[in-house]
């Protein structure tokens, strides 16, 4: 059915899920076809291989792309089920909500976890994060962006830092607001760990967790002492059924979801047809429009500078006297969807606006005008 | 868009994945929609109210139903994570591939797991389910259909088994490959806990775990002497969130797949619309008419006798000198997809035939009658 047309919506600019193309919505919309079948083996062999190629991985680095039905936390799950025994050590680089909870599933799996908490709309210290890792723990989380601040983490000066403090350390990145819309380069940085989702960057509904693992990510999980801590999220199920389908031989652990798979093909195809670095200068140009418009309606940032604020996505104040009640409906009525404050702290202060994926990139569509216009409306700063 | 017509494709005629029909496949195709939208939240609440429904169960028994992004698999999870507790005893029925499984599933969250098995075809005996519940486990698991050998546990009868001899034990049915294609009736057998997945007789794409808990299994979870065995599957983080959707709030732990459960939401208003009782009868009319069909070419079955044998999928042997090598490719060249053997010990001898869903239901498809005549072509039986 070509000439597909998705249904008439209000634009959809959060942080996620995002905008999807009449393309990735077709494909999602897959007749039934089995897990097994020639016409879906190559399919997902080809996704798992345009996942590497998007997050800058080479085959021969031996990364492990691992796609699973669920979201985003099961990710931070699959760090507890596979890489964590309990007693080890783990440091939480916390910038918002999305650290505190990656801390509590980390405990949940036995872990002794130590964060290293940023102020509101900042990052932490690089004397906070040497001391942390003069222990030697066995792993280290950052937040690439935490989506109740919009801060973004300097994830490759950071991962610098533990190669030289503590080389031992797996560095895991949270990327599930980041793959796609922020820079990340796997081998060169020699991350051990990328956990995503499909419904931010990547572009395509939300239900599959994303993860990218190193090869000494993977031969930690395969070494431990003790078993693994559970059963749908193990590696040791899932690792042959990826080999499998990437080699294009049938293969069955449980169930993948086809027709999403089918969809995140149909985006990273788009998303890989063009050098990666034009897709990571076309979230600067979006972020740059967004946030310098609604610096000159003399709106502030919760980043607490522009260095450290996502290019997906801006985390705003409100300007004084001005709540979410007051602004979120009035840009709904206009057909906008923004999202309120997220971190406890601050959270009545502040709303969230998503410019990623096609928002970002296809700017004929006229999505970041749309928003900005709506915006200077309802605050009257017209 | 109304008029939407799925891709021509082959016939999928698996015990799972099935055939969609074009509402769900388009609900599939919702356009980005925000998880916390006033849009979205009744429609999962909606949802959550029609699972209750289908599978016969009140809301004043204060069943909870539960829908995570994952899969069939990951039910089985939910019980290791929520209800068992390290060296607590459960029972598993072993009716094929999926008991062995399932076992294994829940010693990996340390469960001293029994398994009553039964001879490839068969059922375990009363007098071993009685045995076995001799010690007073703390759960029962019984796999309504095993995919594996198309038997079809008598569940109503080993619950009545359960509440005499050892009330306290929780019941647990596996019912992947049964929910809305065999007769479950959640309130008046007295279970535990259903585990479903979307893509079988629920007639949605695959990619979310699908649960019925009762008050008593929430309670057994909520009473625990040892934290819950994980963080993404907890109920203790799900079942508010599940609360507050029926409830009609918005509410957040993880984004669950918004697209899918507009499918799931499309899929259950058709099956909820008529009878429950019609629907098993479709199924079993359906059943039927494959198996008289196959009887009469001179095949014989897996499960040793009709009473025993699923509504909504037949596992059949090949005749004498055939093997799936020489069948199933020319089914398939009549764009005819059935799927091979799986259970191990008989793996080369049977294939297996799904009829749930629109292709049991709406019988104007012609779904049965077209897999009946490139069976017959192909075997020769003309």
């Amino acid at each position: 059915m070509s000439g597909f047309k998705q249904a008439d919506h209000k634009l959809l600019v959060i942080p996620g899920p995002i905008e999807f193309s009449d393309s990735v919505l077709l494909a999602n919309a897959t007749p039934g076809t089995a897990h097994t079948s020639p016409a879906f083996i190559p399919v997902f062999g080809e996704t798992l291989k345009l996942l590497r190629k998007v997050l800058l991985s080479s085959e021969e680095s031996e990364s492990q792309p691992i796609l699973i039905a669920g979201s985003g936390t099961m990710g931070w799950d699959a760090v507890g089920v596979n890489l964590v025994e309990r007693g080890d050590e783990a440091v939480v680089l916390n910038t918002g909500y999305f650290g505190d909870s990656f801390a509590d599933c980390l405990e949940a799996y036995g872990a002794k976890v130590t964060q290293v908490k940023a102020e509101v709309g900042g990052i932490p210290t690089d004397d906070a994060i040497i001391s942390a890792l003069s222990s030697k723990p066995k792993l280290i989380t950052i937040t690439h962006v935490d989506t109740s601040t919009g801060v973004l983490s300097p994830a490759k000066h950071i991962t610098s830092l533990v190669k030289k403090h503590s080389p031992e350390t797996l560095v895991i990145l949270d990327a599930v607001c980041s793959v796609a819309s922020e820079e990340i380069r796997f081998d060169d940085w020699g991350l051990d760990m990328v956990i995503s989702a499909t419904q931010k960057g990547l572009g395509a509904p939300p239900g599959l967790s994303v993860v990218l693992a190193s090869k000494r990510a993977v031969e930690v999980s395969e070494n431990r002492k003790t078993p693994q801590q559970g059963y749908y999220i193990s590696w040791k199920k899932w690792i042959p059924i990826m080999k499998n389908y990437e080699a294009g031989k049938p293969s069955y652990f449980a169930t993948p979801p086809v027709q999403l798979i089918y969809a995140l093909n149909t985006s990273l195809k788009f998303i890989a047809s063009k050098d990666i670095s034009e897709l990571y200068e076309a979230h600067k140009a979006a972020s740059k429009y967004i946030k310098d418009e609604l610096s000159s309606m003399g709106l502030d940032f919760v980043p607490k500078s522009r260095d450290i604020a996502a290019n997906g996505m801006t985390a705003v104040r409100f300007p004084k006297g001005s709540t979410a009640p007051d602004v979120l409906p009035k840009l709904a009525e206009r057909d906008i969807v923004v999202a309120a404050g997220l971190h406890k702290a601050i959270i009545t202060e502040y709303f969230r606006i998503g410019h990623m994926g096609v928002t970002a990139v296809d700017r004929s569509r006229g999505d970041l005008e749309k928003v900005i216009k709506g915006i200077k409306e309802v605050l009257g700063k017209n």
